[in-house]
């Protein structure tokens, strides 16, 4: 669906070069610029593999928090998508998506109400517990006598070993599984383990090893609620690390995988079965502007610490640079470039793109994509959920 | 001028909460909350200092991004205010403040073009420039010949020794000044020397010393200006971390300082001249939930990456925890708390308050302040340039 001229100059000084030719090169910067076919590439190596291997793919739209991507997602063949806000997914059903899998607990009693409120809004939200009294205040949220129109969906979410969110495999989880399946304005669907203390170990063979671990103890946890006669539907976890392992685990019914349509600094470091070479491109680019260029070897851009997450090591520069260029933060406004020797340099106007260093973070900055064909703007898509965090 | 209930809760799900006793433990989070008491107090103490100092307050809004703290700095008797970037500059136009200085260079075509446009709307726009190239495209674009409606008011940029933006003291910088005076569309208004990296030198001899040498170089380069006979109407910089040494180098004729409203873990580290003690209040910070609890000696929150600022060491918490416990980023999405045994922990649904890591870029991501007096919530306040850093 198109964007309109008035919504798009909402949300970027650029929205009246859409279509120009050329128009890559002279926009407002900082901004995110999304190259359209290394994306739809990704977009469709992915499903494919899904496709290919009998998993469901269930892509987390934490990564992209766009309504846009996610049509083109389901368009494209995904079960439905995963947030981890309430309000994101509240965004997500506005735009019009009606399959929402909230991968975060929602503890407040404020957050219950609004969780509620969807649901009656939404065909098929689903939302995740890891803990008997927060499952009880949704039991007492959703129970008939509140008239809600239908059941909560709820998948109980394991710790498979990254001991953020989750309940351990076991009797306790079991128990949770089965209040879940036993209240009246609750269904039970499954289970979700994500395994992100491995998504981005480097080595392949480490990283396969555990993984297969974790999606062990996954099937382990579905086999001991089968023998309680409680049937899993949905078996949902994984991701751009993990992509061509889970398949080989065969536990998963889908997969929740984000940053394989963008990949960043973090994930292009981390190697696949074939070795360094990735299955993704990078198609998300951070372009930036010198705006400054008095001090000899040295030069100011325009995006800074506000422009890009900062908790990566290093900033690679994707294009516009001359080699042995060296990226690095100059503050909440400016970036600066470290110049191989005191002779190199670039002068103020001059256009530089950086690889995102993590998406996820990087995207939350920005109210828009620039979404780039051959050189030209050609579409314009709004970062939806951007900071819907609560 | 308080805000809507209808544009409130396009901003935060905790509209519906507003005046509401008790309300600000009770908010969906993370959630930016400034106490309003503490905020008044800096507010008014900055502002009596700059009276007594006889300097002129012109607060740097690339802080708060809010029309409506410019609008009680400007009530309060700051001479204008200063931004970061052009698009927050057209915001805050958009917003009725008419006195905006825009302190980073503008040098691409569309943003001159931009920048032409808000002169003609806003009664006192400045822009800064430091190189010749970038003021003879401004003096292009301003010229009598393009039918602007006034004159563009235009500073120079010195660099004191910071390196990001600005012009070295001596020739180079006279003659910039000396082409901005001459040319018939621009306006001459002064000059800008702001010594960023001596914000934060936490001692406070050091910073002292090497602030006053900065001023010596900005009132130097006046001086050899007045020698050529043009006059600076404006020498603007300083900051935080130099509010009760500019004075004393009796230069400047406005303080761009902005952290004060606010404070943050970075300039909690900076002494001030009678000590460790500040002279500022901390009254803004970050509020967060605990989401799930299942491993002894931590706990998971819902304020990772996406909700504050990541380029400062240490994570403070301010209050809601037991003695001895630490904060970390547990992902995009979640904190930790390590609490200091096993035996210690908190509850899912329990608050806590996370001082400010570093306050520009943290408010960066938020879309509102949620305004609290007395543990009520009485207001919102939109981030009204959030992510306008083009």
């Amino acid at each position: 669906m198109p964007i309109t001229p008035d919504a798009a100059a909402t949300l970027t000084p650029n929205a009246h070069m859409l279509g120009q030719q050329g128009s890559a090169q002279a926009l407002n910067t900082p901004a995110l610029v999304l190259d359209l076919d290394a994306f739809d590439r990704n977009l469709t190596r992915m499903m494919d593999h899904c496709k290919a291997s009998g998993l469901g793919l269930r892509p987390h739209a934490k990564t992209h928090k766009s309504v846009e991507i996610a049509r083109r997602q389901l368009a494209a063949g995904a079960v439905g998508v995963c947030v981890a806000k309430l309000g994101e997914a509240e965004v997500m059903g506005e735009g019009g998506i009606d399959s929402v899998l909230i991968t975060s607990p929602v503890v407040k009693e404020d957050g219950i109400r609004r969780v509620m409120d969807l649901n009656g809004r939404m065909a098929d939200l689903i939302v995740t517990v890891d803990n008997l009294d927060n499952a009880q205040a949704l039991a007492r949220a959703a129970s008939p006598e509140q008239g809600g129109s239908r059941p909560l969906k709820v998948i109980v979410d394991l710790d498979v070993g990254l001991h953020r969110t989750g309940i351990a495999p076991g009797e306790g989880a079991a128990e949770l599984a089965e209040f879940v399946a036993a209240s009246p304005g609750l269904k039970f669907m499954g289970l979700q383990a994500y395994a992100g203390h491995l998504m981005h170990v480097e080595d392949y063979a480490e990283r396969r090893e555990k993984s297969l671990d974790a999606m062990k103890q996954l099937g382990d946890m579905r086999d001991m609620l089968r023998e309680r006669s409680i049937s899993c539907d949905i078996l949902t976890g994984g991701g751009t690390g993990s992509w061509d392992i889970d398949p080989e685990a065969d536990i998963l019914t889908d997969l929740q995988a984000g940053s394989y349509l963008f990949m960043d600094t973090e994930y292009n470091a981390v190697h696949q079965k074939s070795g360094p070479e990735q299955a993704f491109e990078t198609s998300l680019t951070i372009q930036t502007t010198v705006v400054s260029a008095n001090t000899p070897g040295i030069a100011t851009t325009d995006a800074g610490i506000k422009s890009m997450a900062t908790d990566q090591k290093t900033i690679a520069i994707a294009s516009g640079t001359p080699e042995g260029t060296a990226y690095f933060l100059f503050g909440d406004e400016q970036g600066g470039l470290a110049f191989p020797d005191k002779d190199t340099g670039l002068a103020p106007g001059s256009v530089l793109n950086l690889e995102t260093p993590h998406c996820d973070p990087t995207v939350n900055l920005y109210d828009c994509y620039h979404v780039v064909k051959d050189g030209t703007l050609v579409d314009i898509w709004p970062v939806s959920t951007r900071g819907r965090s609560a």
